[in-house]
C-alpha cells in the first residue's frame, strides 16, 4: 500500500520514457482468411455489395409479406442510426498520447485474441457443419417436406447454410461489440477529464452502437433466411411447402449462433478472468498495489480481458438468445396456426421479428434520451449516472409497452378468436413486469444499499471463511425468488393464452404455449436497451484502467469509478435478464424440440414421462452436464489465473525494479499467457456440451431400439434438456448473484465501512471477490448459453436420436 | 505459534489446580417427560417389561410368518452381542482423571443439547401427528381398504401410531450414536496410552454397538408393526385386508423416521461445524493455536458437536436411511406380487428385512474379526489402521455376496418364473458393485493420495482465491463419475429385474421397479459395517481432541491423529455410500408414492409428463428447494460461527490470561451459545422442507381442480420429488467432496508439503477446511436425509394432493 503513493506523486521514473512499446500481439496471432478478404475489399465495392444485398434483400421481402418488409426498412433505419452513433464516438478525441498508447496496447491485445479465437472457433464450426451435412443427408425427412419436394440434399443445404450464416453473424456481433469498446475506452477516459456527463454519453452511444447492430443482426439475419427460403422454396403456392413449416428450416442459424456465442462467452470468460484475478491476487492481495496499477505486469491483460470477456462475449450471447428465442416463437406460432387453422398464419410467424424491430425503434429512443439530460443538467454536476440510464430505461419501458400492445393487435388478431390479441397483450405484459422484476431482484441481492451484500460484508470481518460460506449462502438463496416469478410467469402467460379463444379442429384450446412464447417476447422486447446498458459497463471499467495507468489526476479517476460502479450493477442486471428470458423461454424451446421430434418421426411426441427409468437417467445426466460444465470452465480460470500469477511473481522476483518504477513489466507475455491458455481451456467445457447431449440421445436410440423402446433417444435428450435447463437456471443465478454480491461487498468495504481498505475484512472480501469472478463471469454466463446451445443442438441434431 | 511450544512444556499455570469446573448443561436444559419416566423405572421392572415385549412380539411374528420370526431371532441375538460390545467397550478404563474431567464435559453438553434438540423436535413431532391424524380423519380412503373395513379413523390412528414409532426409534437411534461415542471417547485416548491396536478396536467396537442397534431397531421396528397389523387386520383372512396392501401402511414410521433424523442431522451439523468454524478462525487462523488447544474457549463446544453432530445425527440418519428403503421396497414387493398373482407373495414383501438380518449377522462378523488381527499382529507394531478396517470389510462383502444370493434364492423363488431369483441376485450384485465403485470414486476425489486434493493443495499456494475456485470445481466436477455409475446401475438392475421372467396378467414384464429395489437392498447389505466405519470416525476424533486437552505426550496423539485421518476417509466414504443408496433409493420411492396415489384417487398414476408446464414448474420448484434448503443450511452454520468467533474473541481479549495458561477460558458460554443458535437455527430449512411440498402439492390440486386438470397436485408433487432428488443427489455429492477434499487437502500440507504448517499455501488450506465445513457436516449429509424425507413425506401426505 505504501508504494502507492508514489503513483499519486506522479513519480513514474524511466516508465514514460519509453512509449510504445507496448505489447503487439498481431505478429504471433493467424488471421483467418474471411478477415482478409474482407478488409482487402475496396470501400466503394463494399458499398456497391451492401446496396445489391440491401436491393435483393427488398425484392425477396416484398415477394414474401409486408411484414418482412417493415422488418427490412426498421432493421436498416437502425444500421444508419447505429452508423451515427460509431461516427459520434470516433469523433471524441483520444485524450493525450499516454492514454492513447495504453488503449492501443489495449486494442492490438483484444483483436489478435479475437481472430486466433474466432480462428479456432471457426474451424471447429466448418468441421461441425460438415457433421451435420452428412447427418441430414442420411437422416429421414418429414412427409410434408417430401410431398413438397424438399429432399435430403435440400434440406442438408439449407441447414449448413443456415448453420454457417448464424455463426458468421454471431461472430460479427461479437465483433462489433469489440470493435467499438476498444474504441470507445480512451474517448470515455478522455472525456472524463472534461465531465462526467460526456464521459457517460460516449460510453452510453458506444453501448448502444452495438447493441443496435446485435440486434438489427439477428433480425434482419432470420428476415433474409425466411424470405429466401420463401421465395425459393415456392412456399404458398400449391402443392409446395407450407408456410407453417418454414421456421422449422431456420434451427440451424439458432444453433450457429449458439455454437459460436458458447465458445465466445468461454474463450473470452476465462480470459477476462484468469487475467483478473491472477493480477488480483498478485497485485492486490500480495504486493498491495491498487487495481489497475501500470507496475502489475498482468494489467494490460486484464484491460484486454473485458473487452474480449465482457463485450465481444456479451455481443455474441445476446444475439444467440434473441436469434434462439425468434425461431423457437416462430416455430411454436407457425405450429399453433396449423392446428388452429388459422388463415394467415404469417402475424404468428412473424411476430416476433416485429417486436424486435420495435425493440430497435424504442431503445434507440431511449439511447438518445439520455443525450437530453446532458442539455438540461447544467445546474445540478452531480447527477448520479443510474438515474440517468434509468430514466432511459423508463421510457423505453413504456414506449415498449405500446408497441407490443400495438404489434398484437396488429398481428394476432383473427376472426376465430377476436379477443385472442388481447390475452396474447397480457402476456406480453407478464413478460415485461417479469423483466422487471428479475432486475429489481438481482438489484437487491447485488446492491450494496441492500441487506444482503451487507450482512455479507459483515461476516467478512470474522475471516475468508464465513466470508465465503456466506457468499455461497447468499448465491443459492437468491434463486428461490425469481423462480417463484418464473413459475407464476410460466403458467399465468400458459393460461392466457390458453384461454385466448384459439381452438384446434376438436375445440380443445391450443395457445397455450404460444402465449409463453409471447411473454418471453415480451421479456425481451427492450433487449437492446438491456444491451446498450451492459456494454457500458466494460467500456467503463476499461476507461477506469486507462485513467489509472495513465496516472490522471485523482478527480478524473473518481468519474470513472462511478461510472465502473454503475457498469458493475448494470452488468449484474442484465445478467439476472439474460437468465430470466432463458427461463422463460425454455418452455418454447422444448415445445420447438418436441414439435420437431413429432415432425420427423411422424407419430405424435407430447409427453416426457420421467417415470419411466431411462428418461429419468437422461434428467440426471442433464442435471450432472450442468455441474461438469460449471466445474470445468472455474477450474479454466483457476488453472489459467495460477498461471499469471506465477509469470506475474517471476517478474516482481527478476525485475526488481518494477516496483520503483525504474523497469517497465513485460506486459505481453501475460497477454500471450492467458490467451493461449483460454484458447486451450475453452475447448473441454465446450465439447462436453455439444457432444454429450448427442451421445446420450444417441446411446438412449440404440438402446430404445433393442429393448423395443421407439423413441427412446428422443425422449431420453428431452429429459436431459429439461433439467439440463432447469439445474442451469438455478446454477446461473447462484453464480452470477454470488459473484455480484461479492464484488459489491468488497466495494461496500471500500467505501470506508468495516474499516475500509487494507482491514482484514478488506483482504477477506477481496478473497471473495476473486471467487465470485470466474463464477459471475465465466461460468455463469457460459450457462445460460449453454442452456439455449442444448435447446438448438438438440433441434438440429434431432435426426440422430430417431 | 510460539505459544504453542508452551504445551509441550507441560506449562499448564494455574489451570490444573482447578479441576471439576467445566461447564455443566443440565441444570439449564429441559428434560423431556419421557426421559424422566423412562430414567425413574427400575430396571429390574425394565427387564421384565423387555420380556414380556419380546414374548408378544414373538407370538405376533409366529402368527404372521415364520420368515418375521427368523427377522425376530436375528434382531435379539444382534442387540445382545451390542449389549456385549458395550460393556467390552465400558470396561475399559477412563484413564488419568483429567480425561476424565474432559469427557464428563463433553458428556454433559453433549448430554444437554441432545436432550433440548430432542425435547423441541418431540413437540414439533406431537404436533404434525396432530395434523396427519386432523388429515387422515377427512382424507378418502382406497376401495380396497373399505371392503377389508380399514375406515378412515383406523387409518388414521395406524398412521399416526406408526409415524410416532418411527420418530421415537429415530430418536433412540440417535441417542445410543451419542451415549456409546461420548463414553467410548475418553476410553479410546486411554486406551492409545498403549497401543494403537487396542485403541482402534475400543473406537471400532463403540462404532459397531450403536450401528448393530441403529440396523436392528430398523429391522425390528418395521417387522413389529408389519406383523401387529397383519394380526390386528386379520390380514389373510377372506374379506379383509391382502398381505400385499400392508406395506403401504407402514409409510408414516419411515416419515417419522425422516422428520426426526432431518431435525437431528440439521441441529446436529449446525452445532458441530459453527463450532468447530469458530474455533478455527480465532484459534488456529487468529491466534495461531493448534486445534483442540485447551486455551481455546470453543474447544468443549467443538469436540461436543462431534459426539451430538456426527454420533447422534448420524445414527438417525442411517436409521431412516435404511426405514424408508425397507418400506419402499416392500410397497414396491407387494404391488409386484399382487400384479403377477403370485401366490405366496410374503417372501417379495419380507425380503427386504431378510436382508437387513443378514446385513446384521455378516457385520457382525466383520466387526469381530478385527480383533483376530489383534492377536496376530504382534510383530508388526505399526499396521495402518485402514488396512484393518478394509480387511474387516472385504470379509463382510464376501459374506454378503453370499447371503444375499441365498436369501434371493429363499424367498424370491417363484414357479411362476424359476430364474427370476438369478436375475434378482444379479441385481443385487449390481448394487454391491454400485457401493464399491462409490466408495472408490469418493476416495479418489477426497484423499490426498490421490491427484485431485493434490491438484487443489497447490491452488492453495497461490492463496485463498483460487484455494476455493479449485475446491469448488473439484467438488462439482466430482457429480460426473457418480452419476454415470448410477445411471448404469439403475438400468442394468431395471433391465435384470424386467427381464426376470415375473409377468403381469397381460403378459408383460413387471419385474424391472423391484430390480432396482433389490440393487438398493445390495447396496445396503452391509450397512452396519459402513455405519461402523462412520461412528468410528467421529470418537476418533473426540479421543485426539481429549489427548490433545488433557496434555498427553506427543506419541500419544500421534496414535490418535492417525485414527483420526482414517476416521476422516472413513466418514467421507460413508457419505458417498449413503448418497449412492439415496440415489438407487430414488427410484423406489417415486414409484412407491405413484403407487400409493393411483391406490387412493383409485385410476393410474404412471407418468410424469414434464411437458405439462405447472408439472415442469413442479419439477423448477423442487431443484430451487434444495438450492434454498442448502443455503439455509450454510448460512446458519456461518452466522452461528460468527457468535462464536466473537464470544471467543472477546474472551481472549477480557481474559488475557488465557492464553498464558494463567486464566481458565468459560467453555460453558460457547457451549450455551453454540446450542441455542442451532436450536434455533435448524427450524427455518427444516420447516421449509416439510411445508414446501404440502404448500405446492396443495397449491396446483386447487389450481388443477379450477382449470379442470384432475390429479395436478399429484404430479406437480412427483415432478417436485423427482427433480429435487436429482438436483439433491447433485448437490449433495459437490458439497460432500469438496468439503472432504479441502479438509485432505489441509491435512495434506500439514504433512509437510508445499511449505507445511504456518505457510501461506496451509492459511488459504484453512480457509478452504473451514468453507468446506458446513458444506460437508451440516448441509451435504442434510441433504440426503432431505431427498428422503421429501419421499415419505410425499407418501404420508398424499391425501392432501388428491
Amino acid at each position: 500500500m505504501m508504494m502507492g503513493d508514489d503513483v499519486e506523486n506522479g513519480n513514474l521514473g524511466p516508465y514514460q520514457d519509453r512509449p510504445r512499446t507496448f505489447p503487439n500481439m498481431r505478429s504471433k496471432t493467424y488471421t483467418p482468411l474471411i478477415f482478409r478478404i474482407l478488409m482487402g475489399i475496396n470501400v466503394r465495392v463494399l458499398v456497391i455489395l451492401l446496396l445489391l444485398g440491401f436491393g435483393y434483400v427488398f425484392y425477396v421481402g416484398a415477394s414474401t409479406s409486408p411484414i418482412i418488409v417493415f422488418v427490412f426498412s426498421v432493421c436498416i433505419v437502425s444500421f444508419l442510426l447505429s452508423i451515427y452513433l460509431t461516427k459520434w464516438v470516433l469523433s471524441k478525441d483520444e485524450g493525450p498520447p499516454e492514454m492513447a498508447q495504453i488503449s492501443e496496447a489495449i486494442r492490438d491485445g483484444a483483436e489478435g485474441f479475437f481472430r486466433t479465437q474466432y480462428g479456432t472457433i471457426s474451424k471447429m464450426a466448418f468441421l461441425l457443419a460438415l457433421v451435420i451435412f452428412a447427418i441430414y443427408l442420411f437422416r429421414s425427412t418429414t412427409p410434408q417436406q417430401e410431398s413438397s419436394g424438399l429432399g435430403r440434399a435440400t434440406s442438408a443445404y439449407i441447414t449448413v447454410a443456415a448453420f454457417l450464416l448464424g455463426a458468421l453473424c454471431s461472430g460479427v456481433a461479437g465483433y462489433v461489440g469489440m470493435w467499438v469498446s476498444v474504441r470507445a475506452n480512451v474517448r470515455v477516459s478522455s472525456a472524463a477529464r472534461r465531465s462526467a456527463r460526456e464521459a457517460l454519453q460516449v460510453a452510453v452511444r458506444a453501448g448502444g452502437f452495438s447493441a443496435l447492430v446485435v440486434v438489427g443482426m439477428a433480425v434482419i439475419g432470420i428476415a433474409i433466411l425466411y424470405s429466401t427460403f420463401y421465395v425459393w422454396l415456392g412456399v404458398g403456392s400449391p402443392g409446395s411447402m407450407k408456410v407453417t413449416d418454414l421456421p422449422l428450416l431456420l434451427v440451424g442459424y439458432g444453433f450457429g449462433a449458439s455454437f459460436v456465442a458458447l465458445f465466445a462467452q468461454l474463450g473470452g470468460g476465462i480470459y477476462t478472468k484468469a487475467a483478473d484475478v491472477g493480477a488480483d491476487l498478485v497485485g492486490k492481495v500480495e504486493q498491495g498495489i491498487p487495481e489497475d496499477d501500470p507496475r502489475n505486469p498482468a494489467v494490460i491483460a486484464d484491460l484486454v480481458g473485458d473487452n474480449v470477456g465482457d463485450c465481444a462475449a456479451r455481443g455474441a450471447d445476446l444475439f444467440e438468445s434473441i436469434a434462439a428465442e425468434i425461431i423457437s416463437a416462430m416455430i411454436l406460432g407457425g405450429t399453433m396456426a396449423q392446428r388452429c387453422k388459422i388463415e394467415d398464419p404469417s402475424g404468428f410467424i412473424l411476430f416476433p421479428l416485429v417486436v424486435h424491430s420495435f425493440d430497435l425503434v424504442v431503445s434507440s429512443i431511449g439511447i438518445l434520451s439520455i443525450r437530453s439530460t446532458r442539455d438540461s443538467g447544467v445546474k445540478s454536476a452531480i447527477e448520479d449516472p443510474m438515474t440517468i440510464l434509468e430514466k432511459g430505461y423508463s421510457v423505453t419501458i413504456i414506449l415498449a409497452v405500446l408497441t407490443f400492445a400495438g404489434s398484437t393487435r396488429w398481428l394476432l388478431y383473427t376472426e376465430q378468436a377476436p379477443s385472442a390479441w388481447l390475452n396474447f397483450a397480457l402476456c406480453g405484459l407478464v413478460g415485461i413486469i417479469t423483466a422487471y422484476i428479475f432486475v429489481r431482484i438481482t438489484k437487491y441481492y447485488t446492491d450494496y444499499k441492500h441487506e444482503p451484500v451487507r450482512t455479507l460484508a459483515l461476516s467478512s470481518s470474522t475471516g475468508h471463511g464465513t466470508n465465503i460460506i456466506a457468499g455461497v449462502s447468499l448465491g443459492l438463496e437468491s434463486t428461490a425468488l425469481p423462480v417463484l416469478v418464473i413459475s407464476v410467469s410460466i403458467i399465468s402467460a400458459f393460461w392466457l393464452g390458453h384461454t385466448s379463444g384459439l381452438v384446434d379442429e376438436t375445440g380443445s384450446p391450443n395457445g397455450g404455449l404460444f402465449g409463453t412464447a409471447v411473454a418471453t417476447m415480451g421479456m425481451l422486447s427492450t433487449a437492446a436497451y438491456i444491451l446498450t446498458m451492459d456494454m457500458f459497463g466494460p467500456i467503463a471499467d476499461n476507461a477506469g484502467g486507462i485513467v489509472e495507468m495513465s496516472q490522471q489526476p485523482e478527480s478524473v479517476r473518481e468519474i470513472t469509478d462511478v461510472l465502473d460502479a454503475v457498469g458493475n450493477t448494470t452488468k449484474a442486471t442484465t445478467k439476472g435478464f439474460a437468465i430470466g428470458s432463458a427461463a422463460l423461454a425454455s418452455f418454447l424451446l422444448f415445445s420447438a424440440y418436441m414439435d420437431e421430434v413429432a415432425s420427423f418421426a411422424n407419430e405424435s411426441f407430447k409427453q416426457v414421462d420421467i417415470a419411466i427409468p431411462e428418461v429419468f437417467i437422461g434428467g440426471l445426466l442433464g442435471s450432472m452436464l450442468i455441474f461438469l460444465f460449471s466445474a470445468w470452465a472455474c477450474s479454466a480460470v483457476g488453472r489459467t489465473a495460477q498461471e499469471v500469477v506465477k509469470e506475474v511473481r517471476r517478474q516482481f522476483i527478476e525485475r526488481p525494479g518494477i516496483m520503483e518504477y525504474k523497469e517497465k513489466p513485460d506486459y505481453s507475455r501475460c497477454v500471450a499467457i492467458v490467451a493461449s491458455a483460454s484458447l486451450r481451456e475453452m475447448i473441454k467445457p465446450g465439447a462436453l456440451a455439444i457432444i454429450s447431449p448427442i451421445v446420450v440421445g444417441f446411446v438412449f436410440r440404440v438402446l430404445g431400439h433393442y429393448t423395443g423402446h421407439p423413441l427412446l433417444g428422443a425422449k431420453v435428450v428431452a429429459a436431459l434438456l429439461m433439467f439440463a435447463t432447469v439445474s442451469g437456471i438455478l446454477m446461473a443465478l447462484f453464480l452470477n448473484t454470488a459473484g455480484g454480491a461479492w464484488d459489491n461487498a468488497k466495494k461496500f468495504i471500500e467505501t470506508g465501512a468495516l474499516g475500509g481498505k487494507g482491514s482484514d475484512a478488506h483482504k477477506a472480501a477481496v478473497t471473495g471477490d476473486t471467487v465470485g469472478d470466474p463464477f459471475k463471469d465465466t461460468a455463469g454466463p457460459s450457462l445460460h448459453v449453454l442452456i439455449k446451445m442444448l435447446a438448438t443442438i438438440t433441434l438440429v441434431m434431432a435426426p440422430v436420436f430417431l
